[in-house]
């Protein structure tokens, strides 16, 4: 089959490889129909991680289901799916307890918890940047689609990853109606935390970012651009609140932080939440860091350290959760809305593409090239280019 | 009356001060019987903070109302009180949220939410190391104890502080039944977080200290002591836990951490949670850190900076609360353990000491002296020494 | 000053009653401008309470704050604010938990928690269907509202109960987005439990009702309406549910349910309620229910009890809250909403009318009589009627 | 094997019947070690239900794995388990949601969610009071116990069931360190109840039975004793909560309760706890309600309806969960108290014994003979009798 393959920083190219099979009882194999390129698949495509090359890209996933195991129970041929990023087994204590995002099982370093396909340090799994995707306990990990999924698949492709993961950082933050939120970041996981926050009743969702197509998204779906290349966000955040802060915040850009003039600094948004939400405020961090980054240009940075304004969090009496998203908690209730005409997430989408055309849109995307907010892949597409 | 007052660093003296009157219909006054030195008064004690010579110490207290105001209904001459440390106002929008550690009116300072007695940056309120104690918003603010409390002080007034505090670190962690647990710091604030995780039936609680008398105390109320000047204290967790690390972790040092051979780094107990805590744990500072710190022989903590394992702390997904304890939240139900014979708080309590003994003790005290675990002074105590 | 005075069953009249004073130090005066009718005034109108001759009705209302005490700090004359039903004190065991809806001081029969104004059984309180009210603990009790509270006074005088009141059954019931809600009763309190469904993003939501203006009303909020009279409305749910039940249920009728045909009969919604919400689900009852009935047509109503269909609640396992609605958990941040213009509760109301002629407006409301969906009164409107 | 299977009401024997096999790739057989009689197959017993003879009893079982299907991955042959008595299977959206005593899947009746091992109503699933028994779901329902399992197999035991049922109570009533708890039935979940208040540090938990070997085994774990054929509960409950009413309440013996004198009344722990709670309190109900049940001297309880003081509990604004308990939500963290030495829920047990004494234990234990408070039988126990 033909499948997207990492080669090197910055490199790309989609690739004959074999065709995926089902290798245990609770495997199911799906075509792939759908599947988006993430602002976290470009920390591998810069080379920031040890993502190998020769492995396949692709964590956010959408297809029909062809062929199950012969202990799957609940998926049937020709069911329609959406795959969660989290390869997670189901049975695991923390499995048990929701949290997918850090199972125990599909990791094989014991010292890691969680798994993801296509992903560096996330365990062994393919990606679905391809014709075929083998989804390890299926029954757990795919959610089955209402009728009509194929009328809307750049919706539902959301279900995978880029919406939950949004609305995870309103979850960690606390978003509830009538708060005030500060997003920083405008890639597809702030709009989505601000989607997220403005479908929760917040009052007031203020986006700071600096790329003028992302701002337009936000203002479009209710939110207050912040053009942090103008302005000092945390002064216009402290102006649209009354002076108080907003009430909860959340970090949707990650260790490769840097400010308007390009300069690299893995703390600038933790700080800059940090003044810009209020006393007892909650803050939720989906952007990706790391433990350990030898890439980066900052010594603290190289060792995975941040310089924290630790006194004035704390001072403040701010709470902060991190870390990936379970979408398997999410992704049922926000499936419902997208059924119900109640939320259309593929507002989001600038390009529909053939597989042909990854590298092109990975290098688009990563240049945050003007107008590239969303790329999903079709790997079955009927294409003549 | 006699009072003891901040004369400059390690310099405190007992003062005759004049008595506090009611100043607003909502006052009262109370003769203090027990008034705690606290870990957080030696910051002041050091002069690491802005705490203005001649103010009056004493956050931890409790006594009886011989005064009330025109329009304090709920208390009257003759109740003993526990008065929590926060003085909040009872009225704005966070008291109303149960915030009392951040009162919106309590604090003069518009930038600070927040006000406590006898407190650095928390507002202009006396403290209670003193014969008598002005109480602002009295009804709100003062704790009726039940009868019999003369008789069981020394395990009352640990209600104004240090237990709630200790309480509101394993609450933040989300200590909960079967839990493992641990906690950086046996000083009174950590030990009471260790009291309270055994109270709520942890199944494992570890203690790091260094200091002997500490961790026997820790000891003896059923924690695990781990001593760090004698073993890798994250090695020693992940060692009592299956290599998994504790489910939960209470940091109860604070700013002025320092390692056994005495150097300070601001960030030592943090990093060390972060690692000794498992993989999706909570974690809850009640340990205090400072926006600035002008004597901190670090850069980063000069400027109320610290460099976190941020990385790693994202990688597993933690979530960490912090800042001042809503003492409100907790006493009324942690007064019921004491008075139902379930909770003795006053274990800790090494000294009783008659007020003119203030400055020895805050000596003593400060030094880590052996057996000097925690002094409750008694203004008004018939004494010859 | 003018009233709205109860005489006796289905007579009030606005009489020239003493104008109310300051009589604590923490009391305010308020300049009624707005004041509602509530469906709960139904209740004590038709004679089915306590409720005295001689009393004066009304508990949600809005107004100008004339004149304080000498505690009062938060409010000044000429502040517009909206007053919770509840009359709370702020400082007992309850008020400090946030449950301002059972507050142990408000009401002085011993063996009542929770007092209101103008109600039944809830204090000496005398309702704000007048020129002007005193509200006691007024810095507790009053919301100030933000500039511009002049201009939407229809809106924020549904933040005194009726919203909040609607609020708190989804909130008890656990409406989280995506869910699917079941309300019965389209009544104020039913469709404001319908409103707030909607704008927690509730996947769907369906009203029950046979009234049309009110069912028109709910669809016109984005509600799936269901008239008991034309078909069976559990059938209607599950069909609605893919046989599955709602979510999460709401109760915002009461003990004076009835069936199509006038039959009354106190378990009706309940036990509806029951089977049309899923296996799990919750149910959060708002609609008033009272502890002895003696105008009941039913032996068990006359009692205070209902027929539960206990043993299918149990067996579905769900849950189920009850209670008035604590206004003040809710009213800051419905407040917000309003605010930002992202709510506009007034969709509701009906009719605007001079106090004078508030017992038409009580005949017609009791009757149900088409069109009458929310009055709202004005005592100081200038009229020539 | 041998097997206790139902003949008819009140009539058990143990017989010959044929070895599980796994049928399912996922799919454990476990020999049973230790298998507990639970108060809710008395109901079955009594011939109460629509359990058919025939039918294997035993829903508390702790075993060894002796096979395993090819799908099953986590456990392996001579591993230790405790078997949660909810059969789910883990992928379902109530599994998903932790809603294990739910599962959709589990119970063929679309019309029932949860099913259950040798229960009524619960699926088609053999019991465990057998020398084998089928688990399916191996991975997902069986929770592997720690090194020494076999030498405390009666306190592990009490983890497939009674001890997380009675915990359970206490978690939907919403017990918290501090609190007061009544507790109606002091059965062996009854004692559950009390004994999970007593390790979350409730101030006092009273229980209320009228066998006097249950109260005394109440008060030897710590809780205060009430004798309702000597004394009136609910007084008994005020005058120990200073008239206030218990925080908290657990229903703990279901639609078969009776008083005294032998009269059988469903409402009547129901309507006591509505009294003995307070004002805003909590009700866990576990104790065991049927839809249906033709057997009832009552005609509201032949169709599972019961007369409940709805209005009380409204006025009040309490709030009530019931239903059976999610094992597994609770099982893990309760094992490592056991682990740990910090609970010894064998404390419960009068009797181990072997299989061939089932019909005699059934008789004694639903007699309520004295000192017949809890039996554990050993299937594959060496004896000579």
């Amino acid at each position: 089959m033909k499948a997207v393959v990492y080669n090197g920083p910055r490199d790309v190219a989609v690739k004959d490889v074999p065709d995926p099979t089902i290798e245990r009882p609770t495997d199911a194999i799906i075509k792939v129909t759908s599947t988006n390129i993430c602002g976290s698949d470009l920390h591998m495509y810069e080379g920031r991680t040890s993502f190998e090359p020769g492995r396949i890209f692709g964590h956010e996933n959408l297809g029909e289901v062809v062929e199950t195991g012969s202990a799957v129970q609940d998926l049937h041929q020709g069911d329609m799916v959406a795959v969660p990023f989290n390869v997670a087994c189901g049975t695991c204590e923390n499995c048990n307890a929701g949290l997918t995002n850090y199972c125990l099982t599909a990791n094989p370093d014991p010292q890691v918890a969680g798994a993801a396909y296509g992903f560096a340090d996330m365990g062994p799994w393919s990606g679905g940047q391809a014709e075929y995707l083998r989804v390890p306990w299926a029954d757990f990990n795919a959610l089955r689609l209402p009728p009509g999924a194929r009328d809307k698949e750049d919706d539902y492709v959301m279900l995978a990853d880029i919406w939950p993961t949004g609305y995870h950082a309103t979850e960690m933050a606390g978003v509830a109606p009538g708060d005030t939120v500060v997003v920083y970041g405008a890639g597809p996981v702030g709009l989505f935390a601000a989607y997220s926050s403005v479908l929760k009743s917040a009052s007031k969702v203020m986006v700071v970012d600096r790329h003028p197509d992302r701002l337009a998204l936000a203002e479009k779906i209710g939110a207050v651009p912040i053009d942090d290349s103008k302005t000092d966000p945390v002064q216009a955040v402290l102006e649209q609140t009354d002076g108080k802060g907003a009430d909860r915040g959340c970090e949707c850009v990650g260790y490769q932080a840097h400010d308007p003039q390009g300069k690299e600094q893995n703390n600038l948004t933790l700080n800059r939440l940090i003044e810009s939400v209020k006393f007892t405020g909650g803050i939720g961090v989906v952007g990706v860091f790391v433990p350990s980054d030898p890439g980066s240009p900052e010594d603290l940075g190289k060792q995975g350290q941040a310089a924290i304004d630790y006194g004035k969090f704390w001072f403040k009496g701010q709470h902060m959760g991190t870390g990936q998203c379970p979408v398997k908690r999410y992704n049922r209730k926000l499936c419902n809305l997208i059924a119900a005409n109640n939320a259309q997430p593929s507002f989001l989408v600038s390009h529909e593409l053939p597989l042909t055309k990854a590298a092109e849109a990975y290098q688009h995307f990563d240049a945050r090239d003007h107008g590239w907010t969303k790329v999903v892949l079709k790997p079955h597409a009927q294409t003549t280019s």
